[in-house]
């Protein structure tokens, strides 16, 4: 049978894995805002480094979940994670009891409020390990990489984990299931909750810049968070931090997704980062004087940006 | 006696200053360097909010100290404290055995440096509590306040601090000596220390902007410097912190000097102001971890901004 899966907030990051989807010939409808007119039009091409250039035709092009007719087996949400989108109204109108709700998303303690709206549903944690970018209405280049790994974290007893790890795996990404996608998401935040805020407060700094001057705070701000994902208990392995700054070393210098937001004067993933493990930290009883600062000047960078829906990311 | 006086850095603090000491009937040549010729050709004018318009003649126009033919009763240091500038070399061509050296300059443990080239000197330590900007070459506005604290801080037993304190309160600015200048110096590094990073850091925001949305940051800077200047034995008044907030929240909402830098390109006294805190803090073993966060950023900005010397002032 043929899988159903719509696709909510069809940027780089929907786009991109919706695409791959639809070649894997499950029926891909999207749900987007910005490039609606030429989504509709025209599709979405994807070039890619290393899987070729292809295009996707959605079998529907929508401007909202509540349009979508069919009951989906996945609705894959895929928009950035700020204040002000809120996801649960977002996806509800397209959650039926068998539907799946997978979320594509950076940040820590996101996954509440999705538990607490749809209690009785298949929910599944997802992260990408990508370089990938909205490059014009409809138009996505994919950079590197590309692996994604999820985890379920209702306790619904017929997960479809594994079923979408196997059609995303048919499609040619690397796709994993994760036996702790918590800890995961905070290991990815090891790297996000440095590298992120300081590319914006530097006013600009590509990732080997930041490192060479200023390691130590690079790496403070890393332990602070290797903390947090203890006292909550998901303790990161030990390199975590190590394994971080050397990659960064060993890879291009290049320009953050929130840097990318900021220069375009879209909203940024300051609350989905910072502001949740500082609540984490804070429930623990635990001091992040480092992320602490970090976090308070992004909130006074906000007091001098304009913000709009994002529709690039480099995740 | 005509005292004889040699301003160096006849900017905004050196020329209102110096051309204070001139209405008090002292020789004032100055030592400039962006403003040489207009100043030279035209001397520099003063508006004042409160102490009206006039113009000042140097008695000497300087490109550089070694050209003062006569014996400098006080050298007058008014520069930034900025790397760039080597502050001993500056002044050393103009000191003779019975030279004050009087530094007017933000920033904390910036007396050493001199204490140690000129060992036979008497050397005053300056404050100044002042709103003043250079508003083009040789034209000064003098905004508000304009009280000065001097201490001498050499143990030179000929110290010209008194007379010097005279000097100023006869040309109409309050000037008093202090029992203990590098607490005083401390005292104004609370307030220093904290907004005038945030305000570059935040892209701009002026005072007022910071204080409303970021307060226990504010509060949480102010604290660190609080308690290292008691840890080297300078220990602050028990209210400094919620005066330097009442006292802001008390004042029209304005750019900080390091802002004003920033913006037109000139050096900021990171160094002077947090450089010197981390370092005092370092050798009394304490952490400061909300300023040594803003601290690294502060360098990392100074990667993506050029530097050239300063001219203008708000302190």
């Amino acid at each position: 049978m043929t899988p159903k899966v719509l696709v909510i907030g069809a940027g780089a990051i929907g786009g991109f894995y919706g695409s791959l989807l639809a070649k894997a010939k499950a029926e891909v409808a999207v749900v987007c805002r910005s490039d609606y007119a030429q989504v509709k039009k025209h599709g979405i091409n994807i070039s890619s480094e290393t899987l070729g250039n292809w295009h996707f035709r959605p079998s529907r092009v929508l401007q909202h979940a509540s349009e979508y007719e069919g009951v989906a087996d996945f609705v894959l949400l895929c928009t950035k994670v700020i204040p002000e989108l809120d996801r649960v109204t977002l996806i509800r109108p397209a959650v039926k009891p068998q539907t799946s709700i997978v979320f594509i998303q950076n940040g820590v303690g996101i996954e509440n409020e999705l538990l607490d709206a749809f209690p009785n549903n298949d929910i599944i944690s997802g992260l990408a390990f990508i370089g990938c970018n909205r490059i014009g209405p409809g138009e996505i280049k994919h950079l590197a990489y590309g692996r994604l790994s999820l985890g379920t974290i209702s306790s619904h007893p017929g997960t479809k984990t594994a079923a979408l790890c196997e059609l995303f795996n048919k499609s040619g990404i690397e796709c994993s299931a994760s036996d702790d996608i918590i800890r995961d998401r905070w290991r990815k935040c090891v790297w996000n909750a440095a590298f992120n805020p300081l590319s914006v407060l530097s006013g600009g700094l590509l990732t080997l810049d930041i490192l060479h001057s200023q390691e130590p705070l690079v790496r403070n701000i890393m332990q602070e968070i290797s903390i947090i994902a203890a006292a909550i208990g998901h303790t990161l392995p030990t390199d975590s931090i190590d394994m971080s700054i050397s990659s960064t070393y060993g890879m291009p210098s290049y320009k953050t997704s929130m840097l990318l937001d900021f220069e375009n004067g879209h909203p940024m993933e300051t609350e989905a980062i910072l502001g949740n493990a500082l609540r984490a930290a804070n429930g623990a009883g635990i001091a992040s004087p480092h992320i602490e600062t970090v976090y308070a000047l992004m909130k006074l960078r906000d007091i001098k940006s304009g913000t709009a829906l994002a529709n690039s990311k480099h995740e």
